[in-house]
Parts: structure tokens; sequence; C-alpha cells
């Protein structure tokens, strides 16, 4: 067994292989002088099972390259069995025509993770579970919920509730919900006429509870930090947030600065660069 | 006929259209706020034969997914054809294995283009013509040398000897010298000791002679700017460099800038930003 990581996750990378008490595999993974990605392989991989970590995320373009050649490399050095272990899968929210001519470019990534070579695919909550049909290859689609889960039943909360962004997300919010012991509430975002702003109905009981809002991927966080007002004013004691994925792109983290959220809990699928640290966002390891 | 444009050459692709005499199609490429590219095509493309225009030159894994995101949703849209027409052929030297455990980009590239949908690829002056092989659709390799060699004998220079700057490259370099039915001359680079700078020798007589050497990639503009002064240290009277490919990164056009060449001549197959720019760069048009 080796593990190889690319540019996206160094410290996860680091983190899965002192968990199982091996190092990391030596590899070069940089850029010649026109940005070109320029991998080099250290160690000889002939006959091994390898597994690369690395999560398609801000910069995703270079990311998935990365991977792609890492994958060619390896496959060209005879390695036994190609794993590839994505974090987090970029492009996952097109994963289908929502308009005439719209490319569907969730199955394009899995067509050239399978062209480049890999044999097997492992990766966190996608956004959608159609896309593990996207492969010819096996996909294991591991769940956050069990780390966020543990992370609040620590805390010790009594009298919560779990919230679902939309109806899309309520088999997530449900088994939250299971594992704290806990009645779930639905956001129901309702246009009442065109150009008009979106209403949010809540369906589901919150007042005075203690509300966990749950998520796979929050990106700009418009519309999380909207649901935590929608809370908030149907009388919640307080609203939790926690998402797999922290996308946190443009203005996501003033956002979060300014929502009155108690606390965003991530993973670390994503790492957040320095300006994307706050007090207030907790970042749980996947790596254990 | 429809033609296309991704966002690496916008410029070279509305001359195209120009010259056919119809309008650019109508394509939106764009990003989302986490970088993820988004296409959006504006207009039915069902039945047509389409040349999409992109040169994958930096930022390169960003153009690649561009043209790979383009062509999905091109054969989504059950487009006839799909001519992919890449001016400037990125990863293109990494075309074999120079060291144990290389990956072979050139190929994965090959690949996630074929995998994407295309039809056919159009493309100017590889790098290694073995690319063609490394596609089983049909690739047009076309030249730059008729567009350079135009352009050198328009300005009626007299007692040219073309001159290549490396062993691979004297082929090109005949086939300039024919149109200008002048000479050639080769710069032959040996390194004397290990950890010695290499010594440029050169092959053939330049003595008084006005030397043109044509390459077809520029990238740090190293080699060309010493081969420029090992040319006037051997007497040349004036040196002009000229190539299809201006990659231009890193100290490139410091280099061009110091260098006592007379004039560097390049296409559009990549578009020069403005910092790039300079009197002494020459720019011609592939579109015609
Ligand atoms: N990277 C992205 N950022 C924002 N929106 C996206 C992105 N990728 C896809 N979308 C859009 O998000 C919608 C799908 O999201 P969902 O309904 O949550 O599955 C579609 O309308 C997509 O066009
Ligand atoms: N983008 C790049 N920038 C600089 N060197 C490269 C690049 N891609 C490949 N190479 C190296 O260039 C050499 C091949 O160039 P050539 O001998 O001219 O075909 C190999 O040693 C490659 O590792």
């Amino acid at each position: 067994l080796q593990v190889f990581s690319c540019n996206s996750n160094p410290a996860l990378s680091k983190a899965i292989c002192d968990h199982i008490g091996i190092p990391l595999g030596d590899a070069h993974v940089g850029k010649f002088s026109d940005g070109e990605i320029h991998v080099k392989l250290n160690e000889s991989v002939r006959g091994s099972d390898v597994y690369v970590i690395q999560s398609t995320c801000d910069p995703v373009n270079q990311h998935l390259m990365e991977l792609l050649v890492m994958v060619d490399a390896l496959r060209r050095a005879s390695a036994g069995t190609i794993n590839v272990v994505i974090p987090y899968y970029g492009y996952a929210r097109q994963d289908r025509k929502t308009r005439a001519r719209d490319p569907i470019t969730a199955k394009l990534v899995a067509n050239l993770i399978e062209t480049a070579g890999a044999d097997r695919v492992i990766t966190m909550d996608l956004h959608a579970t159609q896309i593990q049909g996207f492969f010819d290859i096996p996909v294991d689609n591991l769940m956050g919920v069990p780390i966020l889960g543990d992370y609040f039943k620590s805390k010790g909360l009594t009298d919560v509730v779990v919230v679902s962004p939309d109806h899309g997300g309520v088999i997530r919010a449900r088994r939250l919900a299971e594992r704290l012991e806990a009645p779930i509430a639905i956001i129901d975002k309702r246009r009442p006429e065109p150009n008009v702003a979106e209403v949010m109905n809540i369906v589901g009981d919150v007042k005075g509870k203690t509300a966990i809002i749950i998520d796979d991927i929050i990106d700009t966080a418009g519309t999380i930090t909207l649901a935590v007002n929608a809370l908030m004013e149907h009388g919640a004691k307080e609203v939790y947030t926690c998402c797999t994925h922290p996308v946190f792109s443009g203005p996501a983290i003033d956002r979060i600065r300014d929502s009155n959220l108690k606390e965003m809990v991530v993973t670390d699928t994503i790492p957040l660069s320095e300006n994307k640290q706050l007090d207030k966002v907790k970042v749980l390891s996947v790596a254990a």
C-alpha cells in the first residue's frame, strides 16, 4: 500500500498516512515556468496498491489535471491498482441538463478520471448520489454525517432540531437527526410572484429550540445565512450550521462573519485558506 | 458550419470568422463563483459541423477544461461533427518518458479530447509530430513556416542563413530555408564536462550574414537569446528570431528586451498579453 498526495490537501494526506502508520509516498507535483503540471514519482510503485488523495476544489481545473497526470504516471509505472481518493468532488453540481444544451460536466469529469486510468474512486457526500452511476468503476461514497453528528453529540446540546435548507437535503438531515435523536424541520423556499424575493417558510417546529442546519456544500453561503435568519425569526433559540464541503467562495466568509449563526462546523475535505478561518468556523478532520 | 470560441484566443477566433464571412457562434464560456467552468450554448447546433477554437496555453488547465466542457456541451446538443482547432497544443513537450515513471501528458491530453467527444483536431506545429499518432481521430498539423517565410521574403533580406537552435529543429529550418532560397546552419550544444556551462558551436557559415533562427516554441527564451549571442560572436551581421508559438513565460520578455536580436517574429496561436508586447516583437496572424 502506498499513498500519494497532489496539492489540494497536504495536511489531510499527512493525517491519513499518520493514521495508517505509513510515510507519504515520495512524489513531486509541481509546475513548469509556463504553468504546465509536472509530476515526478520518486519511488517505485510496480505492482502496488496505490492511493492518490486529491480534492478537485478551487483552483478546480488545476487540481483535476494534477490528479489526471498523477494517475497517468502511476499507470505507466505499472502500479497494481490505482485508487483515487477525492474528498471533495468538484463539478458535482453540473450533474444534469438544467437547460437545453447544457454540458453534464460531472459526467465528463468521471469519464476523464476513468480515461486517465483510475481503478476505483473513494469520495465523500457526492452532491448527487447519481454521480456514482457516471462511473463504470467502483465508487465508495462516504458520509460526513457520523463525524458531524459525533461532534454535536459531544457538545451535549438539548432540545435540538435538525434543519434541511431545501427539499433535496432531507435525507441527509434525517440521518443527522437520527444520530442526535432529534426531530427535523425543512425550509421551503417559495417565490410568491416572478421577480419577487423568495420567502423561506419553515415546515416543522423550531420555536425555542437549538437548530442545526446541515448541507453538503456551502459555497457563497447565501442560502444558509438567509436560513439562519429565517429560523431566528421563527423563534429558534440558537442556530448552528454544518456541512461536509466548505467551498466558501466569493462573499461566503463575510456572510458567515456577519451572520448571527452560533457556529459553522465543516470538515477538511476542502482546506480553508488563512483568510477563510474564523473563530466561529470549526473544522473536523475526516482522516480518522 | 458554426464556429465557437472559448477564452484563449478571442481575437484570432474573430479574425477567422471574418475571413470565412460568418458570425462567431453565440456561446458563453464563464466561471461560477468557485472557479468551476460554465458553458452555455445560446444557439442550436443540431446536425451542424461545428468548429471550436481554443489554444491550451497558460492558464493551460483552465483552457483545456474549457475546451473539454465545450465539446461535451456540443456533443450532448447533437452537433453533427465537432472539430477542435487547437492552434497551440499545450503539454506537447511531455510527449515521451524522459525518465522512469514519467507521465506522458501529451498522450493523456489526446485521450481527454477524444473522450470529451471531438471528431477531428486541427493544430499547428506540434512540438513532436508523433502526437498525431496519440489520437485515433484525424489530426491536421498545419505549418507556421509559410506565414513566417512570406514575412521574411517581404522584407527583402539578402545573404540570409536560416539557423536551427538544435538538431531537433533542422527539418523546420530547412523548410524555411527553401522558401527563402538560403542555406542553413545548426547550433550544436555541447557540455564539455559535467557541471560546466554548455558551449554553442555553430555548424555552417554565418559570418557577415543575416541569420534567422527558427523554433517551434519559445518559452523562457533562454536558449534562443544565447543562440543570438553565439551567432553574433561568430560574425553574423544581424540576427532575427522567429517561432510559431510564443509561450514567453517567466523571464522571456526581459531576455528578449535585453537581447541584441533584431526582431522576434511570432504568430498569434498564443495571444500576447499587454506586458509581453515589445516593439521588436512582431505578431503575424494565422487566421487567413
Ligand atoms: N460551481 C457552481 N456554482 C454555482 N452554481 C452551480 C455550480 N455548478 C452548477 N451550478 C448550478 O447549480 C444548479 C444545480 O444545483 P442543485 O440544484 O443544488 O443540484 C444548476 O442550476 C447549476 O447550473
Ligand atoms: N512546460 C514545460 N516547460 C519546460 N520544460 C518542459 C515542459 N514540458 C516538458 N518539459 C521538458 O522538456 C523536455 C522535452 O523537450 P524537448 O527535448 O524539446 O522535446 C523534457 O525534459 C521535459 O521534461
